[in-house]
């Protein structure tokens, strides 16, 4: 049937002739979509979100997906959403869209150590892309990250040639890849400074409550003069907060900067680390069209740099002090 | 041809024979993908994502989206996200949709005065169910919202309840349905309360920087042992702000409830009105589903209470006094 309607040279001409005049009978209309369903793809690319790091305070992956969503429209194609009823257990969600033929291939976000989905995915050969490195397995390069500890560097220097002295680092507990990453990034900057001090240090989950805790301590320690670089724009909200209830100005008496650009950062004006979501994004969308188009599993991952945005919580030296001549 | 695959007993004997007998020899195979487009349906509801009003701080639209994305699998569709190149005249991007058969309907939040879009669907037979009524029309009936008068009613009867004495509201300026809506309900319950002073109010647009000076003037007229209910937890953390630079202790000092119960609330320990998304989502799915059915546009809109979450910003006197003699 397909021959007659979409190849009909293909056909034995009696063939055609009878089946042709069936489909008029019938009425068989042929329709784009279902002409696009033959060639066996959806238009689409799944993405599984999960309400812990999703429209969360410092999480970005909301608008990564905007830069998704636009940017698929303009490669003719769809982002699909959808949730894994057991966040920790993903796979069957993943099957259940590759079995209804939903989506032709994913959109992996938040990729962690043992991440059963790069392995599963290409065992049964759906095309996929990371936004995030997939740390376990240096082999697979289907990914696009953001460059944490190189963004985090650059915030170290910017901070020293502020003329901030003592800069401290405000993470997360150590074990996850990103945290480590980012850490990794202040002791570089400040090993090659000759700044190090590797107490200057302290580690808080995700929580502000806990970030201020930790915040309070490292306050201490860097002392007025000091600063501290956090691994998010959630710890230094954090920090900001034991900053005030001090009645210390942040940028002024302590020099601050955040990760993510989120409206926090602009809205309590810290400096911060943005990431390119819309570069990520098309750079996500090239490789998943490579793959499907070619099957071609050798496009190198994509390592980007943050863009350090300054703003007033690292002022320079000059302007601190005469803010506070006022 | 649908009918030989389809409903072959609706088709003469003859013929049937022969279209299998093609059938057979050109080897087309019937899919259920293939089947579910014959019903002319994609399975899929649209939405148009917005970056001014997604993943920004006080936006609910990306929870909302979790709850919808995972309320549509339950009822065997999706979600499909798209953007509006340009948001102000979103009615091509919603055509474009429609042409290309991705979704049956679409789920419209970010409702307006003179929202183009609803009259636009029904003039096009194309299925919709708004999250926020359709202020223009009351004659249009297919949405769900939350009864913001209703919610901002109950966080001034409970801060009544709780002892703080002067009750002022921060919110949006005049003109937007939403924010007069939720003003309505502080003076409503003000009045009722005979604790009425309309010279209470201050009104910033969703930025914290101007929400921290409209809150000044307005902490200064409540005073200490007063209290501010504000339209978002972005203007509740302005207002939070301010008290904090000042020494004052939220729900010591000065009471204040936010609305949305974003992870700000949550990390700040603020009393806020929380949205019932979850059961936004299921009803704009049902309304979706019975009109895409029936094309029956009389499913009543409706409209949900939202639930107030107290946190330490609203303590009871008692507490208040305990606090402070410590």
């Amino acid at each position: 049937m397909s021959n007659v309607v979409n190849a009909p040279e293909r056909v034995a001409p009696d063939t055609l002739a009878r089946v042709q005049a069936q489909i008029e009978l019938l009425g068989y209309q042929p329709s784009r979509a279902a002409q696009t369903l033959k060639q066996e793809r959806a238009g689409a690319w799944g993405i599984e979100l999960n309400s812990a790091g999703f429209g969360r305070l410092g999480a970005i992956l909301d608008t990564f997906l905007i830069e998704l969503t636009t940017g698929a429209a303009g490669h003719g194609s769809h982002v699909v959403p959808f949730t894994a009823p057991d966040p920790l257990d993903p796979l069957p969600a993943y099957e259940r869209f590759v079995a209804s033929r939903v989506a032709d291939g994913f959109v992996l976000t938040d990729t962690r150590t043992s991440d059963p989905r790069p392995a599963w995915l290409d065992a049964h050969h759906v095309p996929y892309a990371a936004f995030g490195r997939v740390w376990d397995d240096p082999g697979v390069t289907s990914w696009v990250d953001v460059d944490g500890a190189a963004g985090i560097d650059a915030a170290v220097r910017h901070l020293a040639e502020q003329g901030y002295e003592r800069i401290g680092y405000l993470g997360w507990p150590e074990g996850s890849p990103v945290g480590d990453d980012r850490r990794s990034g202040w002791a570089r900057a400040t090993a090659d400074l000759g700044i190090a001090h590797p107490e200057w240090q302290a580690t808080t989950p995700q929580v502000i409550d806990a970030a201020s805790s930790a915040a309070a301590g490292l306050i201490d320690a860097v002392g007025t003069g000091g600063a501290l670089v956090c691994a998010s724009d959630a710890l230094a909200l954090g920090a900001w907060r034991v900053l005030v209830e001090r009645g210390l100005e942040p940028g002024v008496d302590v020099g601050l900067v955040g990760f993510d650009d989120t409206d926090i950062a602009q809205a309590l004006d810290l400096s911060s680390l943005h990431q390119p979501l819309d570069q990520v994004a098309e750079r996500v969308l090239h490789v998943l069209g490579t793959r499907a188009d070619s099957r071609d599993p050798s496009v190198g991952g994509l390592l980007l740099d943050p863009e350090l945005v300054i703003r007033s919580s690292s002022k320079p030296a000059g302007d601190r002090t005469k803010r506070k001549e006022k």
